[in-house]
């Protein structure tokens, strides 16, 4: 099959890789519909997590069930599916908990290179959920952000707390920021306010839901969502990038008893014990459960009831994929699909 | 009157000072029953804060009230009262989300030296509390408590989101941490763990309701832990410490989506904001909104459901103040309660 590999920070290829098999008597093996760029890949990209020998990539991903191993007892061939990027047993205590990312049993399904025409998906069972019936083609964006972009942003929202009337702020505009605003809204958030600085972003942060724009950053990005907010920070805040300055932003953006959520991996992000005490503020995320999430996003999505499909700007046949991931990483694109 | 006076490091005097009187119309005047030595006030004591003129202390206080200014409307004189360490408004936004340590108009009390035969308290409306009727003596001890630090205790569990069924983890066998036992206790908790190495406090936190002791530390007491929680880790973590060891004690004590809740001003602690990620844990807490559980401590206090004054092994009268400091200091006392 054809499959994207990372050779070098900037080096993307299409190649032929060996078919996935079925290891495990839990794994599935997956035809993959749609897959994507994520942010997370452009830290590989850019060198910033180094490569050291060429590497599939890629954990986002939807498609039909094409095998299913002998212990595999939900999921059939044929079935239209969607996982998260943690493959997890949903049965442990942390799984029932809702923290299927922490899953006791839990592996990296994008070690096998989502972006691909195949992908084995481990513990099939417990990681991978069917939509009603097979998509419309035209259901394949929105699904597949399901997968993790949505999920993700969907976390940050309830990591930090969102309720119906709450005053959300979202630092970040990337897709899992934009998705962000979309989860807020469609957990009740009265107010949303997006720190951004790009138009086509804030038109993309409008559709999606956002009320008010931020464009300055600091001490002026502070005091101009303090004045938003009736002198007294937010409710919410979804962090959804993973800098120092990013979670700063975050944590003096909320009100004292408000929260902030992080689900961006952070990168040399020290906190200060004193000022995240003295501020009051709450604050929850890691990396996202998705798998808790989706069954309620299918269900969403299914019913037209969202359409976070939006915030793919770019759609290439998967031998483009380098495309792709120039174009995300010089920031033309938000977020970039790729079609086997 | 007389009050004590922090000169330098290990230099507590108690002299006369200036009777307090009303400067604004919002002010009260008490007259000082019971006041006491805070683990806080060693900051000071130990030069770690340090001090460069005289320095009245104290900011743990109950009695009756002598005065009022002119524009108070709840409290009168002659009422038996507790306040907190912060002076709040009760009406600002902060106050009501329950945050009244964050309060707009918030001021310290403590300011005006507690550990004396008289206090000025502003904002006395949104700021004291009075009890159903004038105290037996032998309730002074656990009404004493409800100023700090069992209020303090209390949003510990708050914080770190005991509820009934909870495991929690209790870091720290001080005044706090001991009262943190009683509240997880009160708030549902069926199994405390506390750390502690000191034999007399780990039979108080037993009385409180501490189920499991762990006398270790670092890599071995969140082994310990594990093992007393099915390898999970705890629901609800109380940090009632302050240092960067107990901070990560805490951290890695707590289960994926539990809670750590934060209650001890933080010294010199950072946290990295991967582990932070990494852990799935929920950090709260900060400088305790104790106004926000006063009505309900004093009344399991005047119900004599909850007995938080035996957390006092030391009882003085204020003149010899400075014997109070030494004990604490030397850890030989928990908590000196202090008699005007």
């Amino acid at each position: 099959m054809r499959g994207v590999v990372l050779h070098a920070p900037g080096d993307v290829r299409v190649e032929h890789r060996n078919d996935p098999a079925i290891i495990d008597p839990t794994d599935a093996i997956i035809r993959i519909s749609a897959t994507c760029v994520c942010g997370s890949d452009l830290w590989d990209y850019r060198g910033i997590h180094p490569v050291k020998d060429p590497m599939p990539i890629g954990h986002e991903y939807c498609g039909i069930v094409e095998e299913v191993g002998a212990e595999v007892t939900t999921i059939r061939p044929g079935q239209f599916v969607i996982g998260s990027f943690t493959a997890s047993d949903n049965t442990c205590p942390h799984c029932l908990a809702g923290y299927q990312s922490s899953c006791e049993h839990r592996q990296y399904v994008g070690a096998g290179g989502a972006q691909a025409e195949a992908l084995r998906v481990p513990l099939a069972d417990g990681t991978l959920v069917a939509t009603p019936g097979l998509p419309d083609d035209e259901l394949l964006p929105s699904l597949l952000t399901a997968s993790d972009v949505l999920g993700t942003g969907w976390f940050a929202a309830v990591a930090a707390g969102v309720r119906p009337g709450s005053t959300a702020v979202v630092v970040g505009d990337g897709a899992v920021g934009l998705l962000g605003v979309l989860s807020a809204r469609q957990l009740g958030a009265e107010r949303i306010i997006v720190m951004s600085r790009h138009e086509s972003r804030q038109k993309l942060a409008r559709v999606f839901g956002a009320t008010d724009i931020v464009t300055e950053r600091g001490d002026d990005g502070v005091a101009q969502i303090k004045e938003l907010t009736a002198g007294l920070g937010a409710d919410a805040v979804l962090e959804c990038v993973g800098t120092g300055e990013s979670f700063e932003q975050a944590l003096r953006s909320a009100r004292p008893g408000g929260g902030v959520g992080i689900v961006g991996l952070p990168h040399g992000v020290t906190v200060s014990g004193r000022d995240l005490f003295l501020s009051h503020v709450r604050v929850a995320g890691g990396p996202a459960p998705v798998r808790r999430f989706l069954p309620e996003l299918i269900e969403l999505i299914w019913e037209g009831r969202i359409d976070p499909g939006q915030v793919f700007d770019l759609a290439l046949p998967l031998d483009r994929a380098a495309d792709g991931y120039a174009a995300m990483d010089s920031r033309r694109a938000v977020k970039a699909l790729l079609r086997p």
